[in-house]
């Protein structure tokens, strides 16, 4: 990314992950899990579309369900810093092959671009958004609060990151880095394959995490979205929420060595893999370097809560035959 | 601050809070609060100075003990996104009458520029710095932790943020604006006196705060300094710790509305006022605007956890008569 | 009580605090209180009640609320041990001027013995009981678990203890010990005055307390009734659901001395003191001594959480005036 | 167990388990294990064992460590009710074939009576006891508290239960139904066979368990001892700290559906499996009756933080060979 005029400076065009479109071949049922075991609040509902976010999260939605025959990733939004940075990251991008050109919006943000990720991931960056209002008679108390914290669900307060599947991270990786300032965070070499990449804008560990699909040459799999949770506590209540309510635990509460972070992943109704996730750290060091794990250090990897299944590797929506 | 050449961008000269100086009549006793109470580790010993720094932190040291008569705040220092914009950042401190001239450096770190702000308040800001080492035969076994978890603490991972206190609260909030890119996050407004400001150049809701100093004209006062707690459990259990080894508490655990964060404030053997910290929110919107609270929401602004005492809004180090 | 036949051994008669009666002026948002933002389940309504339970409560309710024109204490109800030990409390009570003759039962459980304790709040004891059983479709996955955990509420598991505001301490106290079987666990004494008493039948620290009115002669005030709470983070966000709620907070969380528990105190709509509670210990020790705390210690017995308000030494339900 | 003069009083001659003794053959890493990363302290040293508490323990110590050539049990010491209540379960226990008669003490107790259970696992009974004393200088603030927390270690508070290997469950636990009054709460029982059983004299969901021994006939094998521990957030700080000094995690953290309770498992240096427990639920109800597993619950036993390792069936101290 080409940073004119202050050298030196972070420069920073894309501010931050805005939401995820999940497809659902259930959708009712995954806006049940979203908002009566997680605590989302649903603040529109539009064609074949329901519109949710979490407590904390400040603009419209955070989640956008929509329905469709298979599970998988609608796309993934990142909201720039201004107006000019959106222009300037649509320039760049027009560059590509991976521009697709200019939408009017949607409910809760104005006009957006449309592109892909090497993987076929679909993407929008837009600037002009609907802030979180809380509904007529639910105002919090505390002005600096989008929302009432919910009396249901373990206090799961905003999105915090997706993660994608691909058979080519560092292409994927190097596009983000090249195209829209992400910085390189974390990352696995498998003697000379790259499978994992932890990429983010923002202090946050990771923004976005592009990881090596097994299973399967499909493009634009999901392989999750996180939404933070603000206790481990809240890991174990999500944790028994979800057994007593059938929804299926792949693996966790446990710890990640990589980002050092507390995570819970399941399979939410309509089949896409859903984290919960705390802890972990923030990167405020301009000069940060990677930090690249080897497949000798492949057993610290998992850093304790039992080992993953082989599944995490490969199941991805939308699903594909082994 | 101005931003040629990339009009809408965020452009951040100032990356972050590297550490902060306490002065201390009893630096012994001050090490011991942190290192055997808090689990942070002794990094170097020097003339009057004891350096340290948590097992989070990523430099060579966060916190600065030195040996003085009273206690109170020896420096903060900020670290630059770079060379380059260090300079930028000096000559525009150059043009204030704040700024005194560069130091060749300190252990951790090396040349430094040291200005004040308006209220006395000793700053530097430097851009190469040591990264954090752990001692040989104490490698954290995860590559990208700086340092092993101790096993003696509550679980006390970085430094956060510093608390000053000021009888002129927009002077202060202005000059880190106008000179150093902060941005302002909350603040309070009794009728027409402006008499608390939550400014970061992260997107954690402060890096640093101005408090009104109800007690004295006293110049360069400290409120307190934070370190972050990973757990609300951490708090319990410092509490616990601290009452057990005659700490002085001076409130909470409790929940403040400014930050939406957990707090646990106690007075170090020094004398200095240091905060746990936790709990809070993250701002990764570029427009936000500063949310004020007023004179009529103060009962809101102690959002559980008792009343804050007196003390609250008067003791500062140095310590003055009443 | 006297322990024929089995020198030395542990004999217990009563076996529990089965649950509370609680007087409501607005009863409608009382059961509001403990349903939506504590997670307790309504079981049964009938005339003026309505009977409740928590999720792992296992009895038919733990709480009945009826409607009445002022806040306060229904009756406390004990399970015996078996048939046979009930009729050997109730030969022993009767032989007091406390004892009020039987009663039919009611929803949830079979005949009940009425009597006072020397201030004169109502008891019941009582053995046939109703055991918890989910609603259809409701059932628990787990078939050790009276019931599901609720997605609502911050975790609150079970009925914990009840405590009593009196004038005479000391003659409530031993009329327990020497007609129920309670053990005497803490207390305080300040000069000669016995202010407190802790006493339990289960290893719990207490299941009933007896504290001093500093406020009012009315016979039979309640000072409050207790929740379990999973967690301390369970108080956490019982305090932001409380506080987005208006629901008035009165003390903590903090940390109490005597029965190192944390605890947070809140008065439900109709006027009652409502405690959670968490922590604290268990007595396993068949010899146990009361551990006695004196004037002297009281900075102490606040251990951490701020000071206790005045009103947590006056007031009760009913309420009197001053 | 006969109880004469009382009937359908609960009468308890054993009040809970008092101690467990480990035998280990590193016993220095072993003492190490318990005092730096689980924040134990030494209580005494005699000939070739170490004496230890938890700094909620209440006599002189709760595990005794015990230089030796294998890892495994030296023995279970449960305290009893009064010196009749120890009396009366001798004279049962010696018309049975275990009894094997008394011994002088040992530091920290008095006279005691050994026998075997029906598997051979070595137990004692006694009642005189010393209780936990703070050394000098070292004494909690609170008198109720037998010891300071100490600044180390994840919050480990006391001894919680024991689970022993055997190849015949049923005999086991009717031996201690019958001659020490346990009762049974929880067990599994697949097709026709017995495989696990949970025990308590207390309202502790089990103070002893037995389970199926799938790997080996000998006699006498530990399966594990568990503390208990303070917080779940106790569990995610003991796993870092265990996985950063290389102490095997077996399994967790995670949680149980048989008991309700949080767990982590690990292998102390000298090869005991080690548990930190926490949660779980306690039994007040004098008519509870034991919820029995069968082979088709397989699968919910595990509730969440994934599937137990095989060796979670087969490992025991001693080691046998496969």
């Amino acid at each position: 990314m080409a940073r004119p005029g202050q050298p030196g400076s972070e420069i920073q065009d894309v501010a931050h992950l805005a939401h995820v479109e999940l497809l659902s071949p259930r959708p009712e049922a995954t806006v049940r899990f979203f908002t009566e075991l997680l605590g989302l609040f649903v603040t529109a509902r539009s064609g074949q579309s329901v519109y949710l976010r979490a407590w904390g999260d400040h603009y419209h939605h955070s989640v956008k369900v929509t329905e469709s025959p298979r599970a998988g990733l609608g796309h993934v939004a990142w909201r720039a810093w201004s107006d000019e940075a959106l222009e300037r990251r649509v320039s760049d991008l027009e560059e590509t092959e991976f521009g697709q050109g200019w939408i009017d919006g949607d409910l809760g943000h104005g006009r957006a671009y449309r592109f892909t990720d090497p993987a076929g991931h679909r993407m929008e960056l837009f600037f002009e958004v609907e802030k979180a209002r809380a509904p007529a008679g639910e105002a919090p108390r505390l002005k600096n609060r989008p929302m009432r914290v919910p009396v249901n669900g373990p206090g799961i307060s905003r999105i915090d990151h997706v993660n994608l599947f691909t058979q080519d991270v560092p292409a994927n990786r190097e596009f983000l880095q090249a195209r829209l300032g992400f910085r390189h965070r974390e990352g696995i070499v498998h003697d000379d394959l790259e499978i994992g990449a932890w990429l983010s804008v923002t202090p946050l560990v990771h923004d976005i995490a592009y990881t090596f699909d097994r299973q399967s040459e499909v493009r634009g799999r999901l392989h999750h979205v996180a939404y933070w949770a603000d206790t481990f506590d809240g890991l174990a209540r999500s944790a028994d929420l979800m057994r007593e309510h059938d929804i299926f635990i792949e693996a966790g509460p446990g710890k990640h060595a990589i980002t050092n972070a507390l995570f819970l992943y399941c399979y939410e109704p309509g089949g896409n893999r859903v984290e919960l996730f705390t802890g972990g750290y923030l990167i405020f060091d301009p000069d940060w370097q990677p930090v690249i794990w080897t497949k000798e250090e492949r057993e610290l990897r998992m850093w304790w809560g039992g080992r993953l299944p082989e599944s995490f590797h490969t199941y991805g929506t939308p699903q594909v035959d082994a």
